[in-house]
């Protein structure tokens, strides 16, 4: 499939779009949110993967990108991405060791939240974060003491201490925004604790980085961070089209087209794209347009229910339900721009591990 | 990571392993069992995307694969395996122009359950089954006059008629044997019903191919079908290990390794294998040993909780759920022998289009 521009009713499904320029709106009104709010951006990529797009945050305003795992920031290094913070810790000697080599290519810096961890980072050459854990128990210290802890451990390793990481998870999705809002101011309050204590202890703390598509107006309100780890709002999916966001309004910009396979039943059809094509964390896509309701239906085929249905052999387009995990199983972007697919993209990081 | 052997301990995670040996075990338990029955055997290779395992299992006795997406079939036909059968429709003009194309290079047969796509398969030199629903509503024709109805219009394009496809894949995964029996009793009291309008039509049927893990002993007891369509018994998987299944015994064959990344709370650790490492669509993986459960903790990261957890950088080894579709987030396979990973081998079909 690489002649393009090809008509999007001749693209093979289930396939992953992308409308750029949607999506270049997006990254812009984000960059003017954090620009006029005087906050550090540094995009999650492991929501895109995709050097491509790294590089436009970054030409957009962007200090950097994050990265989730070690292999994607080898990748997205590899495609020209020259400033990278890693949002999970790297523990293993091996994993440290390659940390260490591409710390000799770009800038990098990592969170640790261990002190045997941070020994094993001396002479690195990356400069560490300290991860806070804000209550979900993922990664991250569990207390002010162990933050300074852990800061003392840095200094005493010889690294320089970045900061530190707090980021809010399980806050991302709370649908209302009141509710959203209450929580965050919560875990605020915690997290100035931590912070007060690190400076108690002596430490500069010179940036304070989370925050995500869900909370980032809300982070920028209250004051605390200085740099915002957004991902999803480049692409939006249907988690939070059901959120009430505040801030600028994003655009979606990603879908996966499909095409109607079987057409026997009354009030349904079946599309080619079934739990290989979506990432079945968080409910169903739906429709982009239409009121038909979506039901996986197998590993390669899901059902359209209702009225409004595509016939046989026609296409149905659908926003995913979560977009990081979606991305992660297609190894292109196809790009559109209405009916046109105009080229496509690698999703240059896919599959790679820790 | 291209210098085998390796240590499995120092392989970087999330990976996904494969035991060869169990795996080959398994293929000979399975064809020795068909072989028994006097039934064919088309392993459906929608399980593990590989022309080497494909070529494995026809090495063993199968008479070819079963592919689910054109794409697959593609991919599998160059490289090397020469006989396939499509189990899901291709209704689009492109995709049957694809087909077409992929019949002139190998034994190439497919389904339909709609006579607008049979006549557009004229001229193809695809053989063509008649696919029948068993009342899941996903694709088949609804009834023994519909399946009457398709076979004419097969013979009728000038298209050679292949058999009849039966898949019962909502009774795959009914956990109790006896539950599991007696939904497909009733299921093949319909197929004999169908089978039996075909032959009053004048239409020889000399191939019934269908079934599945879950049912395959079933299946060649009741005697109907004849040829099996299996394909998870290569590897197995959570959902398969809750089923009291019948036949021959087979092992456990794939694991995903994860590492420890963060150990802070009492009672938990944090792995780095979640959402991008699991099909989420059927629970959650179990730990392969010890009595912890796990918990999906977000894109990259899961817990385990319990008692007898592995330390900071230590490795966890989890079943996965369903095997399918986690096979279908990995790029590779990593071959192990006990401690030691052996080589690779790439997923060869993943991510294909329709």
């Amino acid at each position: 499939m690489s002649d393009f521009p090809l008509p999007r009713a001749d693209l093979p499904t289930p396939a992953l779009l992308l409308d750029v320029a949607a999506m270049d709106r997006n990254i812009a009104a984000m960059a003017d949110y954090a620009r006029s709010k005087g906050l550090a951006l540094r995009p999650h990529a492991k929501t895109h993967k995709s050097g491509e797009i790294a590089r436009r945050q970054i030409a957009a305003g962007a200090v950097g990108i994050c990265c989730a795992k070690l292999g994607e920031a080898e990748a997205l290094a590899a495609d020209g991405v020259g400033d990278i913070h890693l949002t999970s810790p790297v523990v293993t000697k091996g994993g440290i060791a390659r940390l260490t080599a591409l710390a000799g290519k770009i800038r990098l810096s990592a969170v640790a939240d261990h002190p045997d961890v941070v020994r094993a980072l001396a002479g690195s050459g990356v400069t560490v974060f300290v991860d806070v854990d804000p209550g979900k128990h993922r990664t991250g210290v569990t207390s002010p003491e162990a933050a300074v802890a852990l800061a003392r451990a840095i200094v005493a390793a010889g690294l320089t201490l970045g900061g530190v990481q707090y980021y809010c998870g399980s806050e991302q999705h709370i649908t209302t925004f009141a509710d959203r809002h209450a929580a965050i101011v919560g875990k605020t309050d915690y997290l100035r604790t931590v912070l007060a204590a690190l400076e108690t202890a002596g430490f500069a703390i010179p940036v304070v980085t989370g925050a995500g598509t869900g909370t980032f107006a809300i982070d920028a309100e209250l004051g605390v961070l200085t740099e915002l780890q957004v991902g999803s709002y480049i692409f939006l999916d249907r988690e939070y089209r059901d959120c009430e966001l505040a801030g600028p309004r994003f655009e979606q910009a990603l879908w996966v087209d499909s095409t109607v396979v079987s057409a026997n039943t009354p009030g349904m059809v079946t599309i080619d794209a079934g739990l290989k094509s979506f990432a079945t964390d968080a409910g169903v896509p739906v429709p982009m347009s239409g009121t038909a309701r979506y039901a996986f239906m197998g590993d390669e085929q899901g059902a359209l229910i209702g009225e409004d249905l595509p016939g046989l052999a026609e296409r149905a387009t659908l926003v995913p339900p979560h977009c990081d995990p979606t991305v992660n199983l297609y190894d292109r972007y196809h790009l559109v721009d209405g009916d046109t697919v105009t080229g496509s993209w690698p999703v240059t990081a896919r599959g790679r591990s820790t």
